[in-house]
């Protein structure tokens, strides 16, 4: 095995992917499985990305016109069975609240109560266009009632099997946004504008690129007449669902007697739609840019953009290093960085500096800052920039870096976009033949993890056959991409001709 | 009946206060009974306000040191078996789940299904001391842990047979602060930092004076060693309990294990508090302030400050005052209320003027402004005060609502809570002497709604026969005033010594 230099993260990415993910969540303090099965605690520093991803799409959900609202945890199992492909795609994941009361059991301990047996049991919502769709039918009278543009943010519950941590939790947190429209029109446009948004907050905020495409009718949300979502590429070359927005036709309108009187007078159903991100993004984002030293936050998105460590060796020291660092962090709270005060951090704590240090790179803050007494005898301080590494610090004097900071960061963003850019780039093909296909997913040395495969544009025909050998394969198709151009082709499972080029890849 | 100017509301505060608060909520738009027993959906503009609350509280809690993270929603039913009074207090409203999959019923329609059926049942989180305490078990090792400050905002089950909305709900939405410390000092140190922060936030933001106190033992949170909470006083004379903090001495560390080494190398227990408040603080909100034509927002947490009511009668009308309300909103925008820009909403839809008026008096917003063609021909507005009263609006030039918006807002907010320690000033009394305390809550004609009481301090002996009367009365003692003298005195229930005065009151 080649010598190479230690990394803060074992394994690293390319010896064992899988588990370098964890190992990054990890160490960067994210996040941690809990007592109960499949369910996550999510910690300080893993929260504080998610308030920053939800205070960034909250704002652009207003600036569109939406609302947040808030609706029932606990649905009426009645209310599944209404649309029959939604009960399909959700009973099977459901937790199912039977009691609402525990007293002592026979033998020690509690039990549910006998008496306190629910006559009709509640399920803890796994989405909740039912319960939505319900209130909506209260709501929405005339077509003045119309649009309705709600959002919700919330925890949701969806019973896994094999779960990890953000990918795939049996509780998430997530938003929720359900609209109801008069016309069919409205509501698609709906539907691409929220797409639009996802895209758009995924590849500024995020610096995430993201594919926008259509699933196919195997792949759609239970009920939904079209399914749009948005797809990124992990470092593994893995496809991640990143986001979804379905247009729900009229499905939930006529299940949950969404109707309305037109200008004409006549009673009609309204059009509705939902669409969602969740917690998962914040996975889409370790495995988009975080490298062997371990976790890489987007500034964009980063709880703190600058953390600063003062060294000291005696009182005299911790004093003059102390008060410098706080002068250093109002010169750098006071400079703009994408609309905001840039977000400074002391770290003062009484460990070692070296262990702090690593701390912070593995935590993935953009900028961080040693002062040692050196540094505030020459005015100045000790950069790294977190994307170039761990190894590459550099010294500089105070004013250049309050001077340049702002567009360090800006740099920074552009950088991770770019960086990810190119590795979709190097990794997507298009493939005409199904050998090449087969040979393309096939890692070569099954036994062990490696990181192989990307994303494919094939010509497909959708059916049994076609599943059958992703399946064996174990590649998903992710999507028909918005922009894929009308060419004539041939299914390359079937043989049978196809007009446009589907996306194929292994997936999270 | 004596006759009497029209109101927005039917009936009455003076008529019958419960009904009038449902009426308001209603008119307001704030919340509504879902289809599910006990649970509110909770409308756009009560979730503004909630919002408003959020933020508010989320800064200050960041400004002392905390941080926001999420915990499970489901808990192992052993979990709450750990502390003896916490199980006994929360065991007899838990919502109980005891599957993870629905599957089609033998006569059609949906059960859980009993090969899914879980190996020990979980509850929807009345509260999270035990899941959280089992994970900070894990966090905390060394003195060098300690403290731990987090707060998470969530959603909390609780299965309640009586409800009302905001005020009594099976799921409700709060803030639960728990933290971890090295020291009792420290620990009751945070309980009161938390105590005196609600108190600041009650007063500064909801413009609603409160009492801080302490909780007799009856009244303190199973399973804490000490209860803090503030008390508000509602225009029914009622008391409502707006937030609690809990002093957990090491009753939690010992069920769930916190124990960490301290400087001397010996492992010893943490000691923790726990604290919140809920969506009852938005029912607080409603019934400090409203009046008898719905709804009035302290502007402090108002989601607008100002709308703007464009009036026209044609499209040359429209075009012109649109244009001139659009100007307006700018230049509103542009000025600053409590370090905020003011919020300013246009509400241009076509339905009748009176009626959007009164919509929007009912909703509560500080300022309400009329356009109309007139008003541009003469640079002005017309402005109605939402405090006081809905018939009481004026002609102003433009200028001058620009210049003196802010000062409104904030002579509004002060006026409000001026108005409500006035009406509690008025309704508080000292009693000595049980006849006067029995004739002080008693309604003359039981039969009809009638305000009547209020907060009567007297002195106490803890024990059964207090407990008797009050319960005969249906009077709760609502906590010891924290700034309660000592007083030598002797209990009024049963004449034995007392040194400090409770506050007694009805309660919500």
């Amino acid at each position: 095995m080649a010598k190479r230099s230690k990394t803060a993260i074992t394994p690293t990415r390319q010896d064992n992917y899988p588990e370098w993910y964890q190992q990054v969540v990890r160490a960067a303090d994210l996040a941690e499985n809990s007592d109960v099965r499949g369910c996550m605690v999510i910690k300080p520093w893993g929260y504080a990305i998610w308030e920053n991803i939800q205070r960034s799409l909250d704002q652009k959900f207003k600036e569109t016109g939406h609302e947040n609202a808030y609706f029932p945890l606990l649905i009426p199992m009645s209310f599944l069975e209404k649309e029959a492909e939604h009960v399909e795609g959700f009973a099977k994941e459901c937790a199912v609240v039977t009691h609402h009361r525990l007293e002592p059991a026979p033998g020690g301990g509690l039990c549910p109560a006998p008496s306190a047996k629910l006559d009709e049991p509640l399920v803890v919502r796994p989405t909740s266009e039912t319960i939505i769709g319900s209130t909506f039918a209260r709501w929405v009278q005339s077509y003045r009632d119309l649009p309705i543009l709600v959002n919700q943010w919330a925890n949701v519950v969806r019973w896994e099997l094999r779960t990890r941590l953000f990918l795939r939790t049996t509780e998430f947190l997530w938003q929720e946004g359900h609209t109801v429209h008069a016309t069919e029109e409205e509501a698609r446009d709906e539907t691409m504008r929220i797409l639009d948004l996802y895209a758009e907050f995924a590849e500024n905020q995020m610096a995430m690129p993201v594919i926008k495409g259509e699933k196919t009718a195997g792949e759609r949300f239970p009920g939904a007449v079209a399914t749009y979502a948005i797809e990124a590429m992990m470092q593994d070359r893995k496809a991640l669902q990143a986001g979804t927005s379905h247009f729900l036709g009229q499905n939930f309108a006529r299940a949950q007697q969404i109707k309305f009187q037109n200008q004409q007078g006549d009673e009609v159903y309204a059009w509705t739609t939902s669409w969602g991100v969740s917690t998962r993004l914040i996975g889409g984002l370790i495995m988009s840019h975080s490298d062997d030293d371990g976790l890489i936050v987007p500034p964009r998105l980063a709880p703190a953009h600058v953390v600063l460590l003062p060294i000291y060796h005696d009182e005299d020291e911790r004093s003059s290093v102390g008060s410098y660092c706080q002068k250093l962090q109002r010169r750098l709270a006071a400079e703009n960085y994408a609309g905001e005060s840039i977000r400074v951090r002391i770290d003062d704590r009484d460990i070692r500096g070296g262990e702090k240090r690593w701390q912070w790179i593995k935590k993935g803050v953009p900028l961080i800052i040693e002062v040692g007494p050196r540094d505030v005898a020459q005015d100045g301080i000790f950069l790294t920039q977190r994307q170039h590494g761990s190894g590459k610090g550099k010294s500089l004097p105070q004013n250049a870096l309050v001077q340049d900071a702002s567009k360090m960061l800006a740099d920074m963003q552009q950088a991770l976009y770019d960086r990810a850019l190119l590795a979709r780039k190097e990794a997507t093909v298009r493939i005409d033949d199904l050998a090449e296909f087969e040979r393309f997913f096939t890692p070569k040395n099954p036994d062990e993890p490696e990181i192989h495969g990307g994303l494919a544009y094939c010509h497909f025909h959708d059916g049994p056959v076609m599943e059958e050998k992703l399946k064996e394969l174990k590649v998903t198709i992710r999507c028909v991409p918005l922009d894929a151009e009308e060419e004539p082709g041939k299914c390359i499972f079937t043989g049978k001709p196809s007009s446009r080029r589907g996306l194929f890849a292994k997936a999270y």
